[in-house]
């Protein structure tokens, strides 16, 4: 019964990681297919939405279950409840992919506005941010989380960069408004994976540390 | 003892529509600050970012004591689990209309673009979504809930209809850009805080119904 119990929630973590590497292929193809003008790949990333939803069910009715048939320790709890959160997270990262495969879908059909520049670094960093918080859930490293929380500053940064020089470049050429506008909502886009990532990471903290970060919590206890 | 149970459950009820309140006047306040010009009401909804924020801490701690206390029944797990996603999506919408009121404090300094036509549209049936779907959480009423969903689509092509509008704009008269802009990232909000209005209504279904909507699930089964 107890092995049962301990195989459940070892189970339970590996579906996450699962559906996190599905949420994390999805934002690196969508941008690809941004970048490389790869209207195959950015379909392919819309019809592969749905394995990410169906895995976010079947997340979440394991949550149920463990939560229904045990009783369980306040740790055993937590990292239960992270899942659920962090679940939530990536099902909408794989939303936001499917975001950005629909823009690329759109851009192509434009002539190329310019040489991306900022895009592409503010993409690496929130990938990044996406993998990280993933790695330091399956290491319960709580530094790597709290990295991935400082992250976060870095991606708003950039993309104000984005925003800047697009309004500009829209103002100088109003033929490029509405192409460089699909590039305004790609940088929104991944502005909120890097938002997910920073809520997976407090989430990891949570779990392994047994306090709530969020809202800087820490600060005020 | 169970009693005492119940009056929890109630109480965690209680403290959620409480939460739910704040984040409603929160983005019903934004948008009047914006429309309005409002410089010190758009001031106000940023100072009182900080009681939600301690509301969503307080109401997962209530869930954490609740679920590691109490072996709960199915109908309860899935309202306590229920509660714990309805309180992510009612800070985040309180997050949304920060966002709102913060372009609101940058659009006051620029000379009005033009009358908003279609953003209090926008804004008033995204208001009303959150107001319904916290009516179907207290009432437990799925048909609402229901319908709150089905309203998703009218709020995104409202958004696409401002987007066209002021993109127009922006084309017509490069010196609007940057205020216009910021018109755009309210419709951006706004969107995302319809969203989360239709979250909480699935979320009502799950915990009323048993079922799971999201993805049209239902439509699976």
């Amino acid at each position: 019964m107890e092995r049962h119990f301990v195989q459940e929630l070892e189970e339970l973590k590996e579906r996450l990681l699962w559906m996190g590497s599905l949420a994390e292929r999805a934002v690196h193809r969508s941008v690809q297919s941004l970048l490389g003008s790869d209207a195959a790949l950015a379909q392919q990333v819309v019809e592969e939405e749905s394995a990410i939803n169906q895995m976010q069910i079947e997340i979440d009715d394991r949550v149920l279950q463990l939560l229904a048939l045990q009783q369980l320790m306040a740790t055993d709890l937590r990292f239960v409840l992270a899942v659920s959160r962090i679940n939530a997270d990536l099902e909408r990262i794989g939303d936001q992919a499917v975001n950005i495969a629909q823009s690329a879908l759109r851009v192509v059909q434009h002539p190329r506005v310019r040489p991306y520049i900022d895009l592409p670094r503010m993409s690496q960093a929130a990938e990044q941010m996406v993998r990280d918080s993933l790695n330091a859930l399956v290491n319960k490293d709580t530094e790597l989380a709290r990295s991935v929380m400082l992250r976060d500053d870095h991606v708003d940064h950039l993309r104000d960069q984005v925003f800047r020089e697009l309004l500009t470049y829209m103002m100088e050429n109003s033929s490029v408004v509405f192409p460089a506008f699909e590039l305004i909502l790609v940088a929104k886009n991944l502005e909120r994976i890097a938002d997910h990532a920073t809520n997976i990471a407090e989430d990891v903290i949570y779990m392994v540390a047994g306090r709530d970060v969020r809202h800087h919590a820490l600060a005020r206890r």
